[in-house]
């Protein structure tokens, strides 16, 4: 991965490339989008326009219950029934400590990698300041503008991120396995609030009865729903159940499709991409007015007069000195910001 | 836990008892820090004046590495070198799925539960909007204002969190076990980094050396520092080292306080505070715009006029009509967020 600016032009050709179907060329654009920055602002600029095709679907669950390999026999299923190429982003926000295990997962996709069909990248976060949520998105729309109608996007663990990265989809798969925490464990991480699809993996172990009730009486709670997400029960290993997982996930495709659903689904998403992009911004502009601008970030804000670095550093300097409260330093560190946002040199 | 009201007489009320030794005052002093919103921030206002005096020890290393019992030894250490009494703060970032564990920890400083001179809690994110990381100091602030002098900030787990949450303290202690790859892992992490303070916990099994020159090849790469980290050897079960690992600590402090390095680094930590605190109070301002402000947090932001929310919203239709591309939507949110900072009415 070269480290030198890379121009518009190259990106522009970068994507053409793409599109052709020059994986390299995808594997490098995916790379920016994964690095952040203004090269990943640029490439955004540059797919807007030229995605929104792509269907994309999301799977979620804890690790060890069997994600991979239902993923690996959903593209089967999909490029069966479709005959179109399927693309998979396998996501992995896991802290450095636990990493090491999605590679590890990717080699149950393996019978499909040398299918040119099918493209399977994992991607972790690095430079991307609004973090993988942020960045996933971005990922999708490089796939789709260069020809990808289907993506699974799976994550790697259930924590606050995997729940943010798999409600950046279209359909939400969540995958449990049979036992009774499971299924509790799920509710309490707000999975089976964006759940689309719930599928019991590894069914023919003991337990599936019990989750099964546990999850129709947490979804009868949740009150009414337009759309009642189905169980399906599944045995990836042995590929059973992975047809009717697939039915599943184009039904709820079909309901989306069928009036509005879809396309107020992606406002809303858009919106949360809102919320997370200008997050990224503002924290350039806070990081600005406080002397605390990375080299590399600087372009991002432009010039930032010395008067609001002044302003900033002083703010902190009577905050040590306990002349002002937290509270009231962040209303005026929020006004000191938002003088910066507005003079005329900001916009980018 | 309540869900009315609380008045500002109402919080100073609690603080005064909570400073006259009431335990139950504090508890509830420390739930509305951990719910956060209007009470966390009034709550504040009130301890900031009150508090400076605590020094603050982080305990941060992988689950199982006897952080807890380092912890409960390191208190009795406390009590007996100093003769002040000790609070415990210990911080659960996990998902709720890997919750569970911490309480079964809190077992191993049971010991001390009943001593007067200690006081432990757990603390779990909830509402807090800049999470954990920006809890924290205003728990200690809680605690630093009720008397406490000494605070050990203890995290489960080493994510990204866990490295935040352990960088608010003054003196930092990362937990390590022998074998090869902690300290690997531990450096990925951007543990040695913050680290003050390093400890080989479970020295009685093999592979102490080999960690041990790791790390010490590990810090000479990351240059010169005026201060090098100690490495300390404990088992925490035996109480072994325990003595040592306070030597240290104390002599980092002493080290902070021979110059002005405590006051620089709590200028540091201030700003980094003021950044999540700015984060925050910035998505309450986009959710606003954007029309998607949870009721209980109007309060925070005040009306806002519906010109604002109607350009909010019309910025996410124009963006599904793909007449606008995200980064360009970005500026244009921050700039109308900004509009709305600056405000008259907008300061709190």
């Amino acid at each position: 991965m070269s480290k030198r600016p890379t121009s518009p032009a190259e990106l522009l050709s970068l994507a053409e490339g793409g599109a052709a179907g020059d994986r390299r060329a995808l594997a490098r654009l995916l790379s920016f989008v994964e690095r952040g920055g203004a090269p990943a602002r640029e490439l955004s600029r540059l797919t807007y326009p030229r995605s929104g095709d792509c269907y994309t679907i999301g799977l979620t669950g804890a690790p060890g219950s069997g994600k991979s390999t239902l993923t690996a026999g959903l593209i089967g299923e999909a490029l069966r029934e479709t005959g179109s190429p399927v693309a998979v982003l396998a996501i992995d926000p896991s802290s450095p400590l636990s990493g090491g295990a999605i590679l590890g997962d990717r080699v149950r996709m393996q019978e499909h990698a040398l299918d040119h069909n099918v493209y399977i990248r994992s991607m972790a976060t690095r430079g991307h300041l609004g973090g993988l949520a942020a960045a996933v998105p971005d990922a999708v729309r490089v796939l789709d503008s260069a020809g990808w109608p289907l993506v699974f996007v799976e994550t790697v663990g259930v924590g606050q991120v995997e729940v943010e990265v798999a409600a950046t989809c279209d359909t939400i798969v969540v995958v449990l396995n049979p036992g009774w925490g499971d299924a509790v464990q799920a509710n309490k991480a707000g999975l089976l609030e964006v759940a689309d699809v719930l599928v019991i993996n590894k069914a023919d172990r003991p337990g599936v009865r019990e989750t099964k009730r546990d999850l129709v009486h947490m979804l009868q709670l949740t009150g009414e729903m337009s759309w009642m997400p189905p169980i399906v029960e599944t045995v990836a290993s042995s590929g059973e159940g992975t047809g009717a997982l697939w039915q599943a996930i184009s039904a709820h495709r079909a309901h989306l499709e069928s009036d509005d659903g879809l396309a107020r689904r992606r406002r809303a998403r858009m919106a949360d991409e809102m919320e997370r992009l200008t997050a990224d911004n503002y924290s350039h502009l806070v990081a600005a007015a406080l002397g605390r601008l990375a080299p590399g970030d600087v372009g991002l804000v432009g010039t930032v007069a010395s008067e609001t670095v002044d302003a900033g550093r002083d703010l902190v300097e009577r905050l040590s000195r306990r002349e002002i409260d937290p509270p009231a330093a962040a209303d005026e560190l929020v006004a000191l910001v938002a003088r910066l946002a507005l003079r005329p040199e900001a916009s980018s």
